[in-house]
Parts: C-alpha cells; sequence; structure tokens
C-alpha cells in the first residue's frame, strides 16, 4: 500500500469527526439569520484548506455570501486545476420529518446523516483530504491546484458571475473539476459532459379593464384567456416539436458518438412512467427519452392563470390571463436569442383584441458542454474505470447549472464533474445523508486523479 | 282625470311610507343570519297583497325561503295574468361604501336609495298598489290576476322549479309579467323578448403525480398546461366562431324581423370600449355586436390555472391543469346536449400523455324566447308607447333568467318583463336606489297594462 493510502486510511477517523464538525454547522444561505453561519463556514473551509498545506488561503467578499480561496501552484511544466464545491447548505425544513436533528450529524451503518451531508460538505472536504495526503506524504502535488469553494450555491450563485469576471487572474486555470453532485449508482460512475441552458419569460394578456358579466358582454370582447391558449398552442406542435420560428436554430445535431453514449444507459421505461405517474411518456417521436432529455430544447409551460378558479361557478369573462415559460436550451443555443424568437413569435401572432406584455427574465444559464475526449473527462474516465471495474456513463444532464458556462466565458476552462454522492441520498430533502463508504472511496479518487493528470500532462 | 289614477295619486306619499317599510326589512337570502328576514318580508308582503284586495293570500313553504301567492279570478272569460316579483335582496357589503345605511332608507330629491329599492322591492310593489287602485275604485279588474312572489331569487331561486312543477294548477295562467328588471333608459322603454342560456364544466387535467423538475424530465412527459391549452384551442378558431361538433346545431338563424330590430337599438362602439377598456371589439365578424349578445352562443373561458403563479422563476412541469367554462345558449339549443357536444370534442382531441376529468355542472339554464307578436308583449308595447312616446326597444339579452323558461316548461306559459328599474341605479352594488317617478309612472303603467290586456282579450 503506498504512503498516501496509508495516510488517508490511518487518518480516516478524524477526517470524519472534521465532517461532523463541518456539518454542525447551519450555513443555510437562503435564510438570512443564518447569514453568520455561513460566514463560519466559510471559516472553517479556509482553516481546513490551510491545515490540508494549501497556501494564500482567503475569505473573499462577494457583495453576498463569501468565497474561499486556497492554492498549491509548485508543480512546474503541470496544469492548473481548479476544484470546485460549495459550504453552503440547503434549509432543513420541513423539521418534523427528519429522524435526526439536521445540524446535529448522526452516524448510523455506512450512513451520515446530516443537512449538506452530500450536497456538498462531503463531497467537498474528499478534495481536501486528498491533497493534504498527497502533500504530507509526498510533500508536493502532481499538477498546480486551486480552489475555490462558494457559500452561495444553493440560493443561485448571484455573485458569482461578478466574482469570477473580477478575478479572473487568481482563478486562471486550465480546468476544473466539480466536487458538487452525484455519480449514476453504487456501482456506476458517471459524468455529466453537458448540461442545458435556461431562458425565462412570462406573458401577461391584458384584456377589459375589469371582469365582464359573461351574458352581458359575451360574443363582443376577446376573451384573455381564450387570446392566451391560442398564442401558447402556436408554439409547439401536438407532438412535442417548438414552432417558434428560429428556436432550432443553432441547436447541434447529434454525433452518432452522442447517440452511442446515450444509448449506452439503461431507460426502464415502465419504472420511469410508474416513479412519476402517467400512462404514457411523451415528446419528439424521433429521439429517445435520453436524448430528449440531452440534446434537445423544450418550451415548457411552468404556470397558468386568470380569472376564477373557486368552487362552482363565476360567469365572467376575466379581465386578465397569465403564462409562465421557462425554455431549457442545449448546445449552441444562445437563451438571449431564444427570448428574443419568442417575443418576436408573440408579436406576430398576436390574437386580436388584447394587449399582450412580455417580461423576459428569472432563470439565466447558457447551455454547457465538454467534448467528450477533453483531458480531464479522459482522466476522469480512466480513475472510474479503476476504482469502479466499469466505464462511467457519459452524461448529458437535462439542468442547468450555471457556474460551468462561467466559467468558460471568464476562464477559458471546462468543468467535468467528479464527486461522489449518489441520487438516493436525499439531496433537498429530509433525512439527506453522505455514504461513510462514498466518502472513503472519494479520497483514493481524488489522489488517483491527480496522479493521473500529472502523469499524462506536462 | 280617471278614479283610479286619482286614487294612485292620492295614496301616493302612503305607498311611499310603504315602501320604505318594505326596503327596511333586512332580507338578504343569501346570508343564513337573515332567514328570519327573509320570512318576515314575505309576511309584508303577504299582509300587502291581502290589504290591496287579493285573495287566498298564502306564504308557501318551499323547503327554500317562502313564496307569496294571491290571487283575485273574477274576471270570467278573461285572460289569467300572473306577475312574478321578489321579496329577497342581495347583501349589502361593502358596507363602507354605501352613503346611507343599507336598510334605513334615505329618500334624496328622485331617489330612495337602500338595498333592494331598484331590485326587487320597489318595483314589485308597483303591480300591488296598481290592482288596489283598481280594486278600490272599480271593485274589479279587468282580467284575472295571480302573484307569485318569492324569497331566493338572488340565490339562484334554487327551490322554485320543483314548487313551480308541484303547484301547476295553483300557478296555471296564460302569461307572465315580471316585475324583476329595468328598461333601457329614462326615457326609452324595453321589452327582453330573450334572454340566453348557460351551462357549465370544468376541465381537470392530471399528469405526472407531482410537479416535476423541469430539467431532469423535461422533454419525457406532457405538460399538462399544454395538453389543456391544446384542447381549449381546439374548441374555438381565432375569429371566435365555436369550432366543437354540434355546437351550432339547433341555434334558430336570425329573422330579418330579429335583424331590424336589433339594428334599431343604438350602439356607440367607441363609448362601449371605452367603457370596458378594450381597444377593439371581438366575434363572430357576419354578425354585429347586438347579434352577438343576442341570437349566438358562446363557449367563453371563466377562468384557468395550474402550475406556479408566484413571483419569479419555478422550474417545473406542474402536476395539473385546470379550466373553468361557461356557454351562454340560444333557443333552441339544450344545455345537456350541449355539454354532451363538449364532452365528446373533448375525448375526440384529447391530448396524448394525460388523463382528462370533466365535471359538468354547475350554472344551468335554457335559453328562453318570448314571440315577438305574443299579446302580452304587444301590450307592454302599446303601454309603453302611450307613456313614453316612443316604441320599446326588443332587447334579446345576453344573459340568464333560468325562472322564464321554467313557466314555459312547467305552465306552457310565456313572461315578459314590465318593470321601472333603470340600469344606472347600483343593483347588486353599494347604494343601490329606485327612482320616485318609476315608482310613480310604474303604477299609472301597470294599471293601463291590466286594462288593454282587458279589452283585447275575451
Amino acid at each position: 500500500m503506498s504512503q498516501w493510502e496509508n495516510y488517508l486510511q490511518e487518518n480516516f477517523d478524524r477526517f470524519l469527526q472534521e465532517l461532523l464538525d463541518f456539518l454542525r454547522i447551519p450555513s443555510v444561505s437562503a435564510l438570512p439569520e443564518h447569514a453568520q453561519d455561513v460566514q463560519r463556514a466559510a471559516e472553517w473551509t479556509a482553516k481546513r484548506l490551510q491545515s490540508a498545506g494549501l497556501e494564500k488561503v482567503q475569505v473573499l467578499s462577494t457583495g453576498g455570501h463569501p468565497v474561499v480561496y486556497g492554492e498549491w501552484l509548485h508543480a512546474k511544466g503541470k496544469p492548473t486545476v481548479m476544484i470546485y464545491g460549495h459550504f453552503d447548505t440547503q434549509p432543513a425544513d420541513p423539521l418534523e420529518l427528519w429522524t435526526h436533528p439536521p445540524f446535529e450529524p448522526t452516524i448510523e451503518g455506512d450512513r451520515i446523516y446530516a443537512r449538506g451531508a452530500t450536497d456538498d460538505k462531503g463531497n467537498l472536504l474528499i478534495p481536501i483530504v486528498a491533497v493534504e495526503a498527497l502533500l504530507q506524504t509526498e510533500k508536493a502535488l502532481p499538477v498546480n491546484i486551486k480552489f475555490l469553494l462558494e457559500g452561495q450555491e444553493e440560493i443561485g450563485s448571484p455573485q458569482i458571475p461578478d466574482f469570477v469576471a473580477e478575478h479572473r487572474d487568481l482563478l486562471a486555470c486550465d480546468f476544473i473539476y466539480s466536487a458538487d453532485g452525484s455519480l449514476w449508482g453504487e456501482n456506476q460512475p458517471a459524468i455529466y459532459i453537458s448540461m442545458r441552458g435556461i431562458c425565462a419569460l412570462q406573458i401577461d394578456v391584458q384584456g377589459p379593464k375589469h371582469d365582464l358579466h359573461s351574458g352581458a358582454y359575451g360574443g363582443t370582447v376577446q376573451n384573455p384567456i381564450h387570446a392566451l391558449v391560442q398564442l401558447l398552442v402556436s408554439m409547439r406542435g401536438p407532438d412535442g416539436r417548438i414552432t417558434v420560428e428560429g428556436f432550432y436554430e443553432n441547436v447541434l445535431p447529434m454525433t452518432r458518438e452522442d447517440q452511442e453514449k446515450m444509448a449506452a444507459i439503461p431507460f426502464d421505461e415502465e419504472a420511469f412512467k410508474k416513479e412519476i405517474g402517467v400512462d404514457e411518456l411523451f415528446g419528439e417521436p424521433e429521439y429517445t427519452p435520453w436524448e430528449r432529455i440531452g440534446v434537445r430544447p423544450t418550451l415548457e409551460l411552468n404556470g397558468i392563470w386568470g380569472g376564477f378558479q373557486g368552487e362552482g361557478t363565476k360567469t365572467i369573462i376575466p379581465s386578465e390571463a397569465h403564462a409562465k415559460i421557462t425554455c431549457r436550451l442545449v448546445p449552441n443555443q444562445d437563451p438571449r436569442k431564444v427570448l428574443d424568437c419568442i417575443e418576436a413569435h408573440i408579436i406576430k401572432n398576436r390574437p386580436k383584441g388584447v394587449r399582450i406584455n412580455i417580461q423576459k427574465g428569472g432563470a439565466y444559464a447558457k447551455p454547457y458542454a465538454v467534448p467528450m475526449d477533453h483531458p480531464a473527462v479522459q482522466a476522469a474516465h480512466r480513475v472510474f474505470e479503476e476504482l469502479y471495474g466499469v466505464a462511467p456513463y457519459y452524461v448529458r444532464g437535462g439542468g442547468s447549472i450555471p457556474i460551468c458556462s462561467t466559467f468558460l466565458d471568464e476562464l477559458q476552462a471546462h468543468t467535468v464533474t467528479f464527486c461522489f454522492g449518489l441520487p438516493d441520498e436525499q439531496a433537498h430533502a429530509p433525512n439527506e445523508f453522505f455514504r461513510l463508504s462514498s466518502f472513503r472511496k472519494g479520497q483514493k479518487a481524488y489522489v488517483l486523479l491527480l496522479k493521473h493528470l500529472g502523469a499524462a500532462n506536462g
């Protein structure tokens, strides 16, 4: 057994105690009364980076919750790798559903129960411990390392894009590993090679200045709900294809490799339908469900309202109707251009007899992808294969992680997920937990990753 | 001046004091705490019928608020005319908007302010007073008279259809005048010769069993809001024409006379648009606004809801979406058949990937019309012309008065409005009032009406 592996084994109990300490800090970024706790978690993280042997460790202010930075840059000629994670947590409510208090971490068998255990404190501590093991046993790292750990991920990282733009030199790196996320299953690693972007808008339809009696006025004026549904239907065909002109304009077609990688991920349609409670799936028929999630954009109606919603009948022509829309976008769609297309479509298809207002904005992220042959992907692939005995799935995620495109735009560096959460660990839900076995396996994985990167590059 | 006219003039102050007494009873049928007041109003009305000289006066129970009946049936060979009205009122709230307490009637100039003044206590007292004047001065009436006055009109007369069906013999008559309603304007009488029917339904669309993350699931399942709007749009063309198969099947085409009568009613499009606050009117282009209100059915979306309605963005595929629909119907549409057509349309056009539930019911009324050449219409016409110096408008009302079709179905008798409210008198709103001049003019009009009917018939 190598020295670093020995070190990880001998110090495992200490690392675990440290994780428990870390989890006791209720660093809930969404709740103003916990702002000091987020600050404490930043200071705890900074201290931990220092004790691991990192240099220039700083708690940096952002205008909101802080960021923690640390570096070790003595691997001359080797790449600079940044590790990203976050020390803030989701709120814990509903408290009554927790079997253990959320900020009194409890170990049961292989599980540590606490808010933030898997998302993201357990995952975040793994690379710190890995770096410490190497610095303690080998006095050096195989590559240059920077840590960027933030305290506002759970509220959408509002100040982080500006922070990254203002600290381009400090954060300059070749690529980034994100220690925030999860694998496919306990025995099946995964690398997220793309995430969809997002853009949002609200449509407000204004008809008569107040609700009208549907008898006295019915037949003389446009009904704002009719006008709204007409407009919404004009945006999507009955097969799910979006009919807004220009919507698909910059969508990259699937490559054969994309198709193969997605086909390699099992999809149990019956289990999927049962999980969500539908009788049949729906979407562009020429794509598989994974393809529709991974490489196809959507235009989804998130909410609609207008007129009477109570029990019984209210015989009105309502004054207003509203709808909320978000689009999930894929490379190389531009969220701003997509919003412009939708706006142009609405203006062109405006129903008669109503006034229409469009509020663009809300959720916003560019789509993000890392090439499958990127060296950071390939290094992660090799480590996963070595540790798990199977090749990782290359997953095209349907959700959005805005920071990946921020890093790409500002630092010209791609981000690859390398993290050890598992999908059943109740992130964002009561009774969140992290596996001790993942905590242990991840430490070894990160050391191997850094060694691979050092050996392969420079 | 004839004796009856003298009698009306000499007793006007007493009639006015009686009206004030009547208005002091807070007979709000919607509020259980006022049930005793509705009963008191019934007893007041019965006593007043008795003192006017009517016979067999009774307060009859219905299972809900009571009905008052009275008759005078000694005009052998003459028609039997029933007079309809109601002694219950709308609630008075919002109280703070009343300049006088709603149940402390106050006279200011030509106006009596009180809840129920125009709707319908002032209007209801008019024919009672007219009958009294004739019985006092001529010891007989020109026709047979029955009064059916009810206490539940403002809550939709739930027990009245059954009551009428169970009292067919007692209520048998040749035709009915309704003392509930209004004229066109102070100098312009009107006769409502038709009212639209109504039917109602709710559509419930069920998608996934709970809201889904629009990133993780977007592209795999039907969005219930998309499904709903698709269904709703399939029911109406962009020009306002309803596209539900069979919807127009029994609609009577307009006659040339219909068209002429409707064209005679002025329509100031600019004032109408300004009143309701729209830039343009909307509806089947081959009909005028009056025609669309009077002789064309509608399918109106009264309410819609589903998913997120708050500030900002919530990136979900919602679990459910709902819409409320009412149709206004014209002769000879049958509300039940129209609901069946809509149900069949929904089943035929069901979007994929969701479950749909249809709740039929809520507001319900058959469309109603009285022939323009009906003797009751012609008698009203002549009286109005004599008193106002102009022919009444023949109005096809857009709203629904369910009792008219109940009378037609159960008693084979048509109903004609003969009443003296005016559209500006704040029925159902704060500061409701009735005009003293209308109270006076109406009394004379009812005597003339009965005399015309007696002279023309038998």
